[in-house]
């Protein structure tokens, strides 16, 4: 029997590409949509290409129904959805939330976030972090297919970790080492007009931003300092004047007398299971991904200077968020884990 | 007195940047415009919008005048006008060569540089490159003013080079530790359509290449290395959808003590007399250096992770090429080291 | 039971989007792909982003397995497919046709076709033009049902079309005066780098060309004027730096008394079966079709100045190509029309 | 002896070329600059891009000095720099205004432009209408040597007048039947960032607007019809994702009898005096123009279909707002037409 979802947050890009990928799900049907904005409107005349294909309209928080919910994505900034959320987990309707504040189990890790992006660092609904889930099935997915409330990973997050993670497992990177140079596509800022994604400056632009000190790098250093170690991960996030795609080039110390081959023997065997993760001895092009749930890597030793290079790449709309989110659900849910995402990317 | 200027190669991109600097420039002028191929069109005929402006016709090699040159500019490949720079150097008429030919003083050096870019490695006027000077006017003025033949720095060597120099020679910086990771865009392919500028795939497209093994190395590491160490660099360019720009951001682990105030003290007094590097303090934008001969260094200590940051940004085709060849033509023949080059960054 | 397509001409962008579509179609399964290039490479070799969802080897024309297709998919140039295609009839396999071979009935007609577009004018399959079929199934969906060969529309000529017939069908314009002002992406241009799709060139060019003389006027002219009337349009395509869309805008004289209200209802009736082409009031974006098979068509009655102005809008990849030769495909097999083809446009 | 120039509304798109204009120009000085937002700011904070070439800071309307201004160039919206311009004109001070508030003789045709673009239709300061001149040199040079308050025309208007008059004034085209359908770039939108230049909606999309509506409408069809005949324009202009250029396709039934090369004569003797304008028979690019003050025009007669075709391409930024302004300063304050404006096109 098919599953109810609502999505709250429903016209920015995120619950849009939920919109996109649920359209197409075999068990997943959207029943409502919920947002500030746009209230009363229907999700079609928001975004004109959904016409014929969903029309839903738009409602506010006071109008949900939580009467035939199986699903609640809240694809919402930090903290808009906190206090609701909590209404999902009391009537035990499992949520699954796109901001930073359901990615930690304690306040402490929830204020050091906060407090990078410069937000208020008090959790409104503190007795639920205990719970939650982090979000990134290819680490996690037992626990998420029993989780009521998992976070959904900034994209950033998902790209630098699923690269990493195998050779800190391994112990591959000296820990002090790691140096992450991230390059994103001009979504990821959102579907709200502003510097960032002004075409006249963005066209011919690229920028470092927030170096050293982006929000996402606490999730980074939680999850691959869990496999024991304290990695320290130095991240510099940089604006390119592409839509849809994140490409990591990862950099750490690696001892004498690893290859290449080993490496990559080692991460082929890390994700034999994960139905998305590409391992490839190519170089990486977003272009391979854009679209798409897949996240390609390639591991090369550099001999010369001993640095274990690794590049990983995803779409920032889809692995990076709502396809990501969809995979979880599909744990939650009982389906497959790939129901709804087997589409090749979109090319050219 | 004017002087008059041969460009070899006037039809790529490279001898259009020299054209166009040199219509605005006060002492230099153009008198003789070669190229292989669209010998007897007009250099207008081959880039339009150069009407009004520029209508020299194009001539083979066999039917330059050498009686009335005062330099002579080679935008030509690799190894295409090694044997013809013999002739310029025997008729003591100098040369700024835009290739890797005359970037080294021994063979060695050169066979290196030619085998990481797959070409054949034997030198054909190897008695010339002991005299050869490496045309980095920001460290090499003194030499160049006095050089007969002037190897041009590859574009992402002189941001590189610009990036580390000053962190290199005041020792801040681990030899074994240097990362750069290079932005560059489309331009930086040249002017034969191929895959690297097809609009289709370019347009959403970010990817690394020749990772660890790009021949610009071999230079940068012969700098960085002549100021005492043995440095060794990973290095991994990547070509972004944007057209004009080079965005290098290096990394490296640096001593305990040492703060972002005081390493921009040590690079504002390196750079204190070159008129075109900028050290800021704010993020790096390649647009903030498009169009223009500028060359933006901003530095961070990270002292979380001990590592120096450091980015730098030029345009490929101005400072990353023509434009710094303007520079070396200015010492060469006695002019204002900033002729022709003072015009600011085109924007938006 | 499914039936199996063979695509000639698989390396291409015509061929890659025929892949794309008929991986998601119910009812047909691709068995063999051939070209001229990459013979014996796998097609993800060729297209990275297909690996996992198709991996069938390139096979050469010699190599046609002729007795298990139900349909073959020529996305081959002009001319490259002409005599090939007629074993395929003998053989009695109905084949679509991307190029323009077989979209007229007569060699007069191709022979003008041919003229326009420089090539030689002799078909050496003659004897097959009476019985093609021009595969607009928003026209000609019974003829389509019963073809064995049918010519698939050119991409301007498409969007042309659906723009204009209703009005011309309904006399609302003057034979005399039609103008189409053409929009297309850069894909147009398929996938050999040439100068239209130089990256450094196109990135910040809009650019006419072919002014009045584009091929694709002859069927334009030909289906106008098969409702009567001799109905001559002046063409004007250019291209923009967009990679997919076409959008064109279509301007005649019309008569007093004739308002929008009225014109819109014409074209929804005209288009009431039509389960791709929408009416809309909206302007038209390029980005509302992008992806999909849809056309999307405005029309107005400019009062002040007696014009009849009409927008119409396609993804020149989808409905503009592989889409639209899908859609023939799904008639002539007695598959429903939409099939495979019910997939929201790509957004953002 | 240097003029000094203020510019009013510096910190805009308007203002910027304006700036980067004047620091070339041999005769006028930059003294002071006005804005309503970033007051005390250094105009380098604003546009980094400008450090180093001027640095002055931005004022507010307030600390005007008017005791040493020779031009005062006023880059504001539509109705904001109205009553400030009174104070102006009151003190003898020359004013070129770049909105649409002097552009017009009369009240009434004000209220026509003001009504088109949905704005309030009293005019503040319509005492000063009869004496403004409209700021087109190729047309009214003489006049607006002796004007005090010009007003700088539309960006679309300028390329429209400059392509159709000729023409129009030679009665080649039928008055009723003139189309232009214009394709403008990105930053005809200006500095606040919103919908048009939102980059994820922009990169690639192409869509019409105010169709047949545009407030440059006006302008046009008073300047054609001042020739004498009452020309009605169906004007559509289009945003293409390029930040530079306007390119306008126009068209117009002409009679039997003229041909290509009568008309190109005709506009060669008409625009042998401007110095801006190139009558071209090559396909029109905006790469052509970009970045310099030159209008391109091509002519075709369609001897087929009885079309006049006119192509006509700007910089928006330059000839369609800046350039054209300075262009008529030099006028104004008796420098040489192009004192300032003699820059080759950037490219690539």
């Amino acid at each position: 029997m098919k599953k109810n979802a609502l999505i709250v947050g429903a016209t920015g890009f995120g619950g849009l590409g939920l919109i996109e990928i649920l359209l197409r799900h075999p068990g997943i049907t959207i029943k409502q949509l919920v947002a500030r904005r746009d209230v009363g409107m229907r999700i079609n005349d928001v975004f004109p290409h959904l016409t014929g294909f969903c029309e839903l309209p738009v409602q506010s928080n006071d109008d949900i129904d939580y009467s035939d919910i199986d699903i609640a994505f809240f694809s919402t900034p930090d903290r808009a959805g906190m206090t609701l959320i909590e209404k999902f987990i009391e009537k035990s309707i499992p949520v699954i939330d796109f901001s930073g504040d359901f990615r930690f189990n304690s306040t402490d890790d929830y204020a050091l976030y906060a407090k990078n992006k410069g937000m208020e660092t008090t959790h409104h609904a503190a007795s639920a972090l205990p719970k939650t889930v982090y979000g990134l099935p290819e680490l996690y997915s037992e626990k998420i297919r029993h989780a009521n409330i998992v976070g959904n990973p900034g994209c950033f997050a998902i790209c630098m970790i699923l690269g990493l993670l195998p050779a800190v497992k391994e112990k591959l990177i000296d820990t002090e080492t790691i140096i992450c140079d991230g390059k994103t596509g001009v979504s990821g800022a959102g579907k709200n007009p502003g510097e960032t994604n002004f075409y006249p400056q963005r066209y011919e632009d690229v920028n470092t931003y927030r170096e050293g000190t982006h929000q996402h790098l606490v999730e980074v250093e939680n999850v691959l300092s869990s496999e024991g170690g304290n990695y320290k991960v130095f991240f510099v996030p940089q604006i390119v004047p592409l839509n849809r795609g994140i490409l990591i080039t990862a950099y750490g110390k690696t001892q004498k007398g690893i290859h290449t081959k080993d490496v990559e023997e080692i991460y082929r065997q890390f994700y034999k299971q994960a139905p998305f993760v590409f391992i490839t001895n190519r170089s990486c092009h977003t272009t391979d991904v854009r679209g798409s749930n897949r996240c390609e890597i390639r591991v090369t030793v550099d001999e010369r200077t001993g640095t274990l290079f690794i590049t990983s790449v995803i779409d920032n709309l889809v692995k990076g968020q709502s396809g990501n989110a969809v995979q979880c659900a599909n744990l939650m849910l009982g389906f497959d884990e790939t129901a709804g995402l087997q589409v090749p990317p979109f090319y050219p």
